[in-house]
């Protein structure tokens, strides 16, 4: 039998994805499980997406432009400007879901060997990605005491070699809920120029920022124009994440001919995502303002709840619809296990994402687990009363 | 500015793609375009798929499994068997079109630096997946005069050293329509089993065969369960190109483990092309017998039609809907892009893929261009006394 490749062997399993089986288990026991662990808002999806779809008149699904359509292109330039974000239509690559975009940003930017640069805790993906562009993700950790600001800048510089090629930022960020500040992001700013690195932004949760911060994409950043590239997705502004439509977007002209190479291998991005996706443009704003105050409700039952919790810590998101916690358990890989496959309390429990997995500095984040807000009111609010109970009867707690 | 990877400057442009705004320009000087250089059916998509994604009834477009949606890859179980292919539902993993299935196939398979061997000419995308994976593909060139018959296996042989990781092939074979015969995958099957190569067989076209010569999966191999990689499609076979579901089959249960982490990292195939596809399985035979008998009226009228403009030739594609035919022109590229920019008859020109972008050996091909018969019999019929007269004006005519 021949050998997998190194890249397949090192390829991280999801942190989430794992646990998946104890899951299903525990719902073959008869149990009610709380995803938690979920980024797949259950909100509905607009009707007038929906509709779209419902309304194809294609006699032939045929390839779209390997950038994707162009009057979907075009429409988006109106969406980024509503932003400030002042893009042509030349500017927007459609893609297979963010993920796509992360991917070919990588490829097309970073050698072999080539470093980049997170903030941690992090997307789990990005190490994915980074592992099949065969790059490097070095990693400058947060800290919850902080509320997972921007670390000083300085610990960036520190890991700049002639291998650096880019930093990734995540704003507002998953997993922690942080929304970068104007002064973090003109740091960023100034090592970007300094050093003429590459800046992946991924800005997929714009829509959720409830506090009056103003947002600052890195499009606002003036003097980098050609270091960016963003990282877009409707994913969860629509409620749409199968549909896999995302976006690349840099101004960077030589950078936008790699990646149309790469567009053109894979052919072209899904048909009827981009119809609905599309369509998803013409929303009434009374759709994202209804789930934006969802989520705002959400998280203040969330995170009241956690920390009303002895022993349970959470900082308070500005963004996204995820919390980073820290639990008082020797260490959360284990008691997400348990949670799934031993525990139990009248029928129920809870399903989260062991903090580790959003890490790669070995021993961090073994104290937090990642909370999504992406289930109703009342189930968290339950899942809230089912986790506190798991706290107290989970064998490995820390503070009696 | 930083710099784009070497990735991204080694990967190579469509053959076909690059020529798209000569076309444009064509089209916008008003002349009728035929396009033999697209691999797209003009055929209609089932009505059963169409229906089923205007049935959609879900709220919330969320993500499907991370290898698919169950029932359909259950259901393909059936769908394979019946050509022989007996695999179980878990050897069946759905891919964002077939492109992703190479493309994970390669990074799962090869490390950088790692080679796989390819018969040329060759679909031009593989070479863009190796480029991702950092992989080196070396050719074996097939010849016209053989009709493009599996080179003798002594040149493979020759080829082999500690680096090379695989043998890809693509049966029936775009660009030259060409079926391997059971001794020539003998052949394969025992080199492949004397090196424990593994064996990346893309079938996308297995409905399109047109002779009473027997389909030789690479699934139908004894001995080499574990090396067989299968790329396969739903584009080809129900005109679904843009909904990009493809899948990969492997019976070996390690790199099945190491896909599913590059799938996961992915998170989902798309959602409604899936539901598409599902709903195709369904589709009356009748569908399918209708567009195969579309598919053999058109070729007659293509190959014969060119065999009757002097100086052409071209062999007869047993299967796909491709044929590689030799033009008595000085370098293709130079006329294909010719008859966009230049030419016109009675408002009309053809669009053509020079055959060049199908090798990697250098020279060849210049004397050949892809024709795809994707169109009507009387558009193709048009387009065979447009090529006749493009062939009489063109400048670097060879053959007088």
């Amino acid at each position: 039998m021949p050998k997998i490749s190194q890249r397949g062997v090192e390829m991280p399993a999801s942190p989430i994805r794992k646990l998946v089986p104890f899951s299903d288990s525990a719902k073959a026991r008869g149990l009610k499980v709380y995803h938690l662990n979920i980024g797949q808002p259950d909100l509905p999806t607009p009707k007038i997406a929906i509709d779209a779809i419902r309304n194809v008149s294609r006699k032939v699904l045929e390839y779209s432009p390997s950038l994707g359509i162009r009057s979907y292109r075009e429409k988006l330039v109106g969406y980024y400007a509503k932003y400030n974000i002042n893009v042509a239509a030349d500017d927007i690559i459609i893609t297979t879901g963010g993920s796509e975009a992360v991917l070919f940003a990588f490829m097309a930017c970073l050698n072999p060997g080539d470093e980049i640069i997170v903030p941690e805790p992090a997307y789990a993906n990005y190490m994915a990605f980074a592992v099949s562009a065969g790059a490097v993700i070095r990693t400058v950790p947060s800290t919850i005491e902080e509320g997972f600001a921007l670390p000083s800048i300085e610990k960036f510089e520190e890991l700049i070699n002639e291998k650096t090629k880019g930093i990734m930022i995540c704003n507002p960020n998953n997993p922690t809920g942080y929304l970068y500040t104007r002064k973090e992001m003109n740091q960023i700013r100034d090592l970007v120029q300094k050093y003429d690195l590459y800046l992946f932004s991924d800005e997929v949760y714009r829509e959720y920022i409830y506090t009056s911060s103003p947002y600052i994409s890195a499009c606002h950043l003036v003097g980098i124009e050609d270091n960016v590239v963003l990282i877009d997705s409707v994913s969860k502004r629509y409620s749409e994440c199968g549909i896999r439509i995302g976006a690349l977007i840099t101004k960077n002209k030589e950078l936008q001919k790699a990646i149309n190479k790469f567009c053109q291998a894979r052919l072209s991005p899904p048909l009827i995502g981009q119809i609905a996706a599309e369509a998803s443009l013409d929303v009434d704003p009374s759709y994202l303002r209804d789930t934006y105050d969802e989520f705002v409700e959400r998280r203040k039952v969330l995170i009241d709840g956690l920390n009303r919790i002895p022993g349970v810590y959470s900082p308070i998101p500005m963004g996204a619809f995820y919390t980073m916690a820290k639990l008082p358990v020797d260490d959360t890989d284990k008691f997400c296990t348990w949670c799934l496959n031993e525990f139990e309390y009248e029928g129920q429990t809870v399903f989260m994402a062991p903090g580790s997995g959003f890490y790669t500095t070995p021993g961090l984040g073994k104290d937090q687990v990642r909370i999504a807000y992406a289930i109703n009111k009342e189930d968290i609010s339950k899942a809230l009363v089912v986790l506190e109970k798991a706290l107290e009867a989970y064998p490995g707690r820390t503070i009696k």
